[in-house]
């Protein structure tokens, strides 16, 4: 990924004038948590109703801001792939608005009962989801961050700290401001979506210390670099994935034409994605008859593959990998192909090279599905199906501000519920404790 | 509380013969993680028997060892509380093998399946719980902890690190002793529950950065100034509270029998317990006829009181609370009152002054006591029922390694469920994403 490090890099000292003002931002975002907590539903929609509305009216201001961003961006020599993911044109200011849409028609998680139970005592204890309380999202130059990442803060009643990427600096602002219009219509406070107001850098490390404990949680949105950094950094809990080395194992048991379905979708249907597989395992007992025609398979679409020696024997067009291939997210069209003993062994090398993100196995072996999708330690794990179904929408969650592979709250993507805690709610009748 | 604070103080350099024991630890601790997941639950279950049976059979060393500890404690000149909760007899060591047999006879939270649902194109999603992983506990000299912990650990599938209080170290090695027994006569790696072997202090610092990633979570056990270290060190979550300020209000339609009742109890039951009342808020609308009766009843048991002018004005015996006595969590029998305007005053003053532990009204208004439920952000919120119900215990998780206020992952008390986290297992029929 292209992380434009400069985004983050350097712990320089914050003029006075700006910690202040990065101060008062925490400030301000835990004061207007505590009124989202308490928003009702409809007044949280009204506001992404709102907020669409300004979108679209806002357009051509939008666009004039991202004009300028792409021109000081072409004049800084940004390459192709980060300049596209810079610009905005009309289709791409209307996606931002529907994407508002999209979140506000989810269900609205606070105040959701997910457990209840009643003590012999007769006290009945609930747990009820309530919001985290601010979050902090730290993202590059994608302007529509600021609008997704924004609506799904509030839609979950929580408050957003934005900093996108300083090359999309305008073009932030002026969604920022379509965004503030809406909640301002809606009477919910404006300091609910803030955007950090300055370019230094050293914002962003005011942020991964949590602002004097007023962000909860911070959410990276960018390529490894971003993330790392992030992660190494943050003394708050961080939403987060380093990278998605995910895999695809083919047992001896499987159908063929399943698994050169889940492969090809698994590898190629984008391959830029964390869900993309980066590395094939097949099952020596399979060797025969399955390893050669997935290996033909991906090298007639264009896909590169690095391989041990008995899958270099199939196709003289395999690559040799090294120890470093088996643990690297290419990201691209790029895949590593190793011939394993069985679902032991595949298992055994997921664990020791993989990211425990996304990881599946293919067969018409009940045993040998179970047994992966018990063993395999990975935030999803599929049976006969494609490892990019990685993804919020594809769950059902609606829309998610990222996927995790921590271990803590959050796990996969990381929708409007994950963006929710809870508390015990107890309700008796006089009940003391002996 | 009495931390001994010199068992955690000091950031001095370990020898490198232990910063390397240290990290062997942390690595043995991953590798038995990977067991105790997949471990069934009757293997666990075995090995609690086992251990439970080891401290009853080694009772004649671990009083022997914990004799020693004593004297030298005694000999340094330790107080009086601390030397109590560090003592063990005959009684004491048969409530630490009972107890391991409580969470022996809890449910096993591994593979529990919390969720489940079909998406349109008829690929199942189930979201199953699993292990955290390695977890690291650090606590005072208070020898029980070091059986209860490990035991909680163990029956959530956790590998455990133990590090006790110095003053503590023979009673520890001791008990630990009979917990490996039992690791050892189940079949199951002894470092499963590691001791750390030394008293150095640079060993919990060693611990607080995570030894390498190999401990994913630490729950401090002791008094504040262990858990403010803590908290303000680690690298890695920490399950904790660091106090609990908590309050019961009395409102307008408060029964004066069932206030009294849930006052008393939340104050005087236990002083010295995170979910004590430290505040008392009583409605002005009723100090005409509350106000009097429950400050002459907590007087009378012995209880201090330190209020507001009004509340001055009802007693004589009444000191005048400062600024710093709102926020204060006494562990004793004291206690500060105020007079409030009604619901709103008192969540206003809750939100401002407490720790988000644990909050109670007494009403029997309805609509006032679900404004309160609602609008009071502490992990546990009570309607006519004593704050003292704070505990996993009386919540019926069995047994509990804590009280969480952090917002994220665990919050209130923290049972064997909350020492999980979840994976999505994905069964398909060879879909593939468009």
């Amino acid at each position: 990924m292209t992380a434009p490090l400069k985004s983050i890099e350097g712990a320089g000292e914050l003029a006075p004038s700006m910690a202040k003002a990065m101060g008062e931002l925490g400030h301000n975002g835990r004061l207007a948590a505590r009124v989202l907590a308490l928003a009702s539903p409809a007044q949280k929609d009204q506001a992404l109703d709102r907020m669409a509305a300004a979108v679209r009216a806002q357009k051509a201001l939008i666009l004039a801001a991202n004009a300028e961003d792409i021109g000081e961006a072409r004049a800084g020599g940004l390459s192709g792939a980060f300049l596209d993911r810079l610009a905005l044109d009309e289709a791409r200011v209307e996606a931002i608005a529907t994407g508002i849409e999209v979140v506000r028609a989810l269900k609205d998680p606070v105040g959701t009962v997910t457990e209840s139970w009643t003590r012999p005592n007769g006290m009945t204890i609930e747990r009820v989801r309530v919001p985290l309380g601010v979050i902090g999202i730290i993202y590059e130059s994608r302007p529509n961050v600021t609008a997704d990442a924004g609506a799904l803060c509030l839609k979950s009643g929580n408050a957003a700290i934005l900093r996108g990427g300083s090359d999309s600096m305008r073009s932030s602002r002026a969604i920022h401001a379509a965004l503030s219009a809406g909640l301002r219509d809606a009477g919910l406070p404006e300091a609910a979506i803030q955007l950090v107001p300055t370019r230094d850098r050293a914002a962003v490390g005011l942020m991964l210390t949590g602002l004097d404990g007023n962000i909860d949680v911070i959410v990276p949105r960018g390529g490894k670099s971003l993330v790392a950094r992030v992660q190494a950094e943050a003394r708050v809990p961080v939403f987060a994935h380093l990278e998605g080395v995910c895999h695809v194992y083919v047992d001896k048991a499987a159908s063929l034409d399943m698994a050169k379905k889940i492969v090809l979708n698994a590898k190629m249907r984008r391959t830029g994605v964390c869900g993309a597989a980066e590395t094939l395992l097949i099952d020596r007992s399979a060797a025969a008859t399955h390893l050669k025609p997935l290996i033909e398979m991906l090298i007639d679409v264009g896909c590169e593959i690095r391989g041990d020696k008995a899958t270099q024997a199939a196709d003289k067009r395999v690559k040799q990998a090294s120890e470093e291939d088996w643990s690297t997210e290419y990201l691209d069209a790029i895949i590593t192909a190793k011939v394993v003993d069985g679902v032991s062994e595949a298992i055994e090398h997921i664990e020791r090279y993989g990211s425990h993100h996304t990881d599946a196995i293919v067969t018409e072996d009940k045993v040998a599905a179970e047994r992966f999708l018990r063993e395999v330690d990975s935030a999803i794990v599929l049976h006969n199906a494609s490892t990019q179904f990685a993804d919020g929408g594809e769950f059902g969650f609606g829309a998610e501000i990222g996927i995790a592979t921590g271990r803590l709250h959050a796990r996969g993507p990381v929708g409007v519920d994950q963006l929710t805690t809870f508390k015990y709610r107890i309700r008796g009748s006089g009940q003391t404790r002996p």
